[in-house]
């Protein structure tokens, strides 16, 4: 019942609630215009829109709970032992798709949904839970059409004539508080903006004052702990299917403070990227942008298990002329826990298997092979200072340990860190904490329940790395997929096996699914 | 799994998602200024309030759903025929509490919750959900609160003293449109105006304009199908436990045209009336308002089943000094289907039982007996012509059917009607179509639905009386409770024993509970 995973587990149907495909009536002739939302005020059926029945499907209805709504909840029911000083608000995103695609797209891959946004607002043990899309360009057009007007995964050969030209970003893996935004992520296009607070959709572009150069920003951007600024970076950046980065930093306020453009060996799907204090290190799969499988009207990638993973390593705050490509033992890595850099030494710490671990894309060669996607946590480790360094060591380390979504305290970005955590799988799906100082590793539970990504929760905003909590999202297995928020104090974890969670959040219904969530401290998002 | 029906089945525990009571810390010391909804901009918690935790009870979850939620889901999915030329909205009420009381209130009655206002909008096959709380001047108190601060039902002395002298009305029985406005009601107090289409509340207490005489307002107002005016009372008008009775009548622009207040022969229960061209028709149950249980802080109303019941009868347009009480067979009943008059002989048309139909308030002599409590239609007549007229005749009309909250094409209020309509019981809810030009019943049911309450659609705004469909909530005992929005046509019922849906809104959730439907053409709400 868990939701939001990559690797293995991706491909049963059960995966998202709502992310039914096919069926609907062929769109027809309609105007759509890109407003904002702030400026609908009476919406109304487009001329003819077909009346809105997603496939039969078991997808569709009971494990779908509130897909498709906008809510708030106030004052949610709670267990446990809420921490009374812990001030601030838990983000979550995922796809949700707003309408059923017309049957001719039934082979999409189900994270093609537009990103319906959550929130946790947690003060004084009290939590108001709210939920909103993120009203980009491409869901309003939907919206006001009243039907499905985008086609394939990033294919836009494939959409309605009325959105020729449209950013197609969904705005549905990954969100990020900076500079008083709440920004929502799709790494095809410029974040969403919004209101951290209310949730409402302040600026559907995001470009940071038009100064983006390119066309698309990661999905996972990081801090810099000293400076409080931003760093991120965009592939085919500068139009579709182009080699181009651009990778950029900000100040605490969100002025572009660095950016440069630099050239991958090919284009294809870069999904996180780690920053050091002095490197930046991209990171290139070889779930390859297609050109050939775009032209018949398939999804934008196609896993290459010939193509070399590189990664990508250049000095912060030069020309990018810098740029390494290195390659090493071929691994298809997603997420970084973290890395550093100590000189010219590199240590990156990601989670991966031997192969795909998005097994809803095609494969060129093989079929998919779940243990060879199989995550593990893999160390990546070089000497820029080398001459003619062209390639990285990999290690995997705690071998006992698989799963993926590896996750840090997001306060040790860029620095050598000694907490990481990671969704494991398994009989039962846990939350792990990994002492790299000691080699320890814990893993909490929770019987009944599947677990969506975990985030940590300083205990206080200056509390010591890795002092404090996991949050994340629970479904019940035994109560229909209903969802609890859960948060784990980590000392409990590291002193017992079968430590319990010190407090629940009860929703009364089966939560909205997601990909990635985010905590920010109420100093953050403007509250008091 | 049917919710909000009156009647036999009222006392088992799943009958309210939420309406659980009992078992949170005591209230203690706060401040709570009766403020206006668009005044609250940060709520957030008062200082100490208790965590949220409603009571483990089988009432609270699984059955619960979408309640203490405020939801938008734009453009349901819908399967089946949905009339494309149908415009208008159907709204629902029903109680649903804010927060959990203090266990001291643990007996309160389940109908105490919070007004939960839902909105289906339909045009054009196209189908969109929202709900909002009616925040008046208690749930606003609530809200800033973080807490229940009202005690008992309809007892002001277990209140916590910050909201001494508070209009206590929960606005949570039933809905009107009139003049433009959204009314939504409980008879102890004034109406909550809303807007129609976005569920804002824009009048916490709306009083005609400050005409209304009264404190009170019944839930069931009618129309003047001449003048398209509304004709309303309301008991314990001048004040708690007076016997006072104010009647009105409006213009079609919600002006007050004629008002009298009478006095009632003790203060009771006086849950529907009836208008005909010529006279208004009140209706006093035997559950009286006890002082002295109120006193030892229990709720307002014990069953006394030495009490008679009356028929009230005036004139329209007088000064209410021809108003008699009549007696007659002593029936408990509770809503008018419909009434009429030709000439001085009146006839009305209500459900209704030999005994108590609301288990939930004590009773002074006998235990509660569910036999006696079996709704059937109950036809009262009267000729206020005879001389010294005191009493009335009752029968009981279609003695094959049993049920509870009978509705009728409302157009037709005032006049003689020939179709009436009743939420029947059984080992399968129904939704009884009674053509009582014929005689003959048709039932309609919905295999593996419990039904909620009806409401009669017209086909077109100026269709035949009758010409139409019947509209109302069914929650899925297989799928956990899960809510369709089911429409029958009419015209399918009288012409099959086993009619079909024409169709349904599949919401992917347990609907909030309801007392009461009402159904609004567009023009009515200012919508295209």
């Amino acid at each position: 019942m868990t939701d939001s995973k990559a690797g293995p587990r991706l491909d049963r149907r059960g995966f998202m609630g709502a992310s039914a495909f096919g069926g609907a009536a062929l769109v027809g002739g309609l105007a759509a215009a890109p407003v904002l939302a702030q400026e609908i005020s009476a919406t109304r059926p487009a001329e003819g829109a077909p009346q809105v029945d997603f496939p039969s499907d078991p997808r569709a209805f009971g494990g779908s709970g509130t897909n498709r709504t906008e809510m708030d909840l106030f004052d949610c029911e709670v267990e446990g032992d809420w921490p009374k000083d812990l001030n601030g608000a838990f983000y979550r995103v995922g796809p949700d798709p707003q309408y059923p695609k017309p049957e001719q797209y039934k082979n999409d891959i189900p994270f093609d949904g537009e990103g319906h946004v959550s929130m946790f607002r947690i003060k004084d043990g009290h939590v108001d839970y709210k939920t909103r899309y993120a009203r980009n360009a491409r869901w309003l057009a939907q919206h006001n059409a009243r039907r499905s007007l985008f086609g394939m995964y990033r294919n836009p050969s494939t959409d309605h004539p009325t959105v020729d030209g449209y950013n197609r970003g969904t705005a549905n893996t990954q969100l990020f508080v900076h500079h008083g935004k709440l920004l929502a992520f799709k790494e095809d296009s410029p974040p969403v903006a919004m209101d951290p607070l209310t949730l409402e959709t302040t600026d559907p572009e995001y470009t940071y004052g038009g100064r983006m150069m390119g066309k698309t920003h990661t999905a996972h951007p990081k801090i810099d702990p000293k400076t409080g600024g931003l760093i991120a970076f965009g592939y085919e950046a500068t139009g579709f299917l182009s080699k181009d980065i651009e990778v950029f930093e900000t100040d605490a306020a969100g002025n572009i403070t660095w950016q440069v453009m630099v050239e991958a060996p090919y284009a294809g799907m870069m999904h996180d990227f780690c920053a050091t204090e002095d490197y930046i290190v991209l990171y290139l799969t070889n779930l390859a942008a297609d050109a050939e499988q775009i032209a018949a009207g398939g999804v934008h990638f196609r896993y290459d298990s010939t193509l070399p993973c590189y990664l990508g390593v250049m000095r912060r705050g030069g020309d990018g002329s810098d740029l390494k490509w290195l390659t090493g033992p071929n691994l298809f890595c997603t997420h970084v826990m973290a890395g550093w850099n100590e000189g010219t030494k590199i240590t990156v710490d990601m989670d991966g298997g031997e192969g795909n671990q998005f097994p809803f894309f095609p494969s060129k060669h093989e079929p998919w092979d779940p243990v060879k996607g199989t995550g593990y946590i893999r160390r990546f480790t070089v000497d820029m200072g080398q001459r003619n360094v062209s390639t990285y060591q990999a290690e995997t380390i705690y071998p006992h340990l698989t799963g993926m979504l590896a996750r840090q305290d997001d306060r040790f970005h860029t620095l050598k860190y000694r907490w990481g955590f990671l969704n494991t799988m398994g009989a039962q799906d846990g939350w792990a904490v990994i002492d790299h100082a000691t080699g320890n590793t814990r893993v909490a539970t929770v019987p009944g329940f599947g677990l969506s990504e975990l985030c940590f929760v300083p205990r206080t905003p200056t509390a010591a790395e890795g002092d404090g909590y996991l949050i994340g999202i629970g479904n019940s297995q035994a109560e229909n997929g209903r969802s609890d928020l859960i948060l784990f104090d980590i000392a409990d974890i590291l002193a017992s096996d079968n430590a319990a969670p010190r407090a629940r959040v009860k929703l009364p219904f089966r939560a909205v699914g997601q990909v990635h969530g985010f905590w920010a401290d109420a100093s953050a998002i403007g509250a008091a």
